[in-house]
């Protein structure tokens, strides 16, 4: 057996999200990223800009998982309150971080004010997230097992590609697909006989329209690789019967 | 003083959100048609397909917010544990309802198997939500405070129509916002005076590229519509001051 894969949660802070101002999409890139690493994301809590309600939420996750990440909350205005609540949960003094500080200043250059310094204030102690990507200066933070980042997409994404060597690696957890052209309830018994086959196998089903026509796709995910391909086999020869008795 | 705003949670349930398999389109549509009732979401969680998890978040939340919303795990396939996980958090019977099991008899006619009346068994004594919008049996239902949905976007959002008129109405949450052509640091203090002088307002900022170049679009949100359209005038005026002196 493999070392189980590491845990972790994420936690998506701002209130446009749940204003349905703005979609988040940041779920689907760290659940996707954190898949290939075989990482097990067990939950997401999306929560307003609240410094009570980030103070719990991360001090309910820190001993129940192994990873926290979380967006949102750490740019330069009012609402911009995760690195001072972050400090609190840990009982840590919110600081102006000096590195943060000069990363600031050489790259803003004579535009540096104090409003642009606020995103330099942090806890005590914190390991600086670079945006390798966008090449913006790094004001994300790591503090023990919490990775704290940007709201906005694409300095999220460069920011996880900074923090991506310093995640535990498990197995990847790979997903192998079929798609079936019949209706899900026509199925249905024998996807769960796959499923009972193949305990260490996340089956899962997912019906679709095709030209009015009624599909499942049917998906076979795990870390286990030698047990995901006699699934994924069940699953093909599955829609090989009804692919082709429907032509 | 109006009455205060009823609050909500949406519980999201289904591990191909959380594998990244699936993007989750439901929270936006759900926390947009709110805000125009005026509920206040408080919190998303997006959870797996686990009964214990189910159950935990259902009964976490029962006695603290006055709604609970659900989407995904309610169709026909093995993984679909949501209505019973909710029989069980409710300490009720998980029945066959015979009002639903008529639908899908009438809906299904010959078609009508064990598999597809799976949808019929919920927790006893509960009221059906029914598709209004695509005329599919109603296999949501509503348990006191919990509004048990489907996933599929298109099912879930013929339910939505279906419970509005259930739902209690507050003030709608009206939203104005101005685009700004200026960096969000260079404004973030001007914006930070005006949420202090409208305590009743959510003043947020969003920053965006242009051509190139920096913006940032302020939003005002209240349901108290006098405040909100003072505190948008103060927006206005940002907005005049800075793209004016741009041009």
């Amino acid at each position: 057996m493999n070392n189980p894969a590491a845990t972790a949660v994420l936690i998506v802070i701002g209130n446009e999200i749940l204003s349905g101002r703005t979609i988040d999409t940041n779920t689907q890139f760290i659940a996707t990223e954190l898949a290939n690493l075989g990482i097990n994301l067990r939950e997401v809590r999306i929560i307003k800009d609240d410094k009570e309600n980030i103070i719990n939420t991360i001090n309910h996750f820190r001993q129940i998982v192994d990873l926290i990440f979380t967006t949102g909350g750490i740019g330069t205005t009012h609402d911009d309150i995760t690195s001072e609540a972050v400090a609190e949960a840990f009982g840590r003094k919110y600081i102006k971080n000096e590195q943060a500080a000069q990363l600031l200043v050489d790259y803003y250059r004579e535009n540096i004010n104090e409003v642009r310094m606020k995103m330099a204030y942090m806890p005590e102690n914190v390991s600086l997230i670079c945006d390798k990507v966008n090449q913006v200066p790094g004001t994300g933070f790591i503090i023990e097992n919490v990775f704290v980042m940007a709201g906005s997409p694409k300095i999220m994404k460069g920011m996880f590609e900074g923090i991506k060597p310093l995640l535990p690696k498990g197995e990847a957890i790979v997903s192998k697909s079929e798609d079936i052209m019949i209706a899900e309830s026509r199925i249905a018994q024998e996807i769960a006989k796959i499923q009972d086959m193949y305990p260490e196998v996340e089956v899962g089903s997912y019906p679709f329209e095709l030209d009015g026509k009624h599909g499942t796709s049917v998906a076979a995910r795990s870390a286990n690789k030698a047990k995901l391909m006699e699934c994924y086999q069940a699953i093909a020869n599955l829609a090989y019967k009804y692919n082709n008795s429907a032509k």
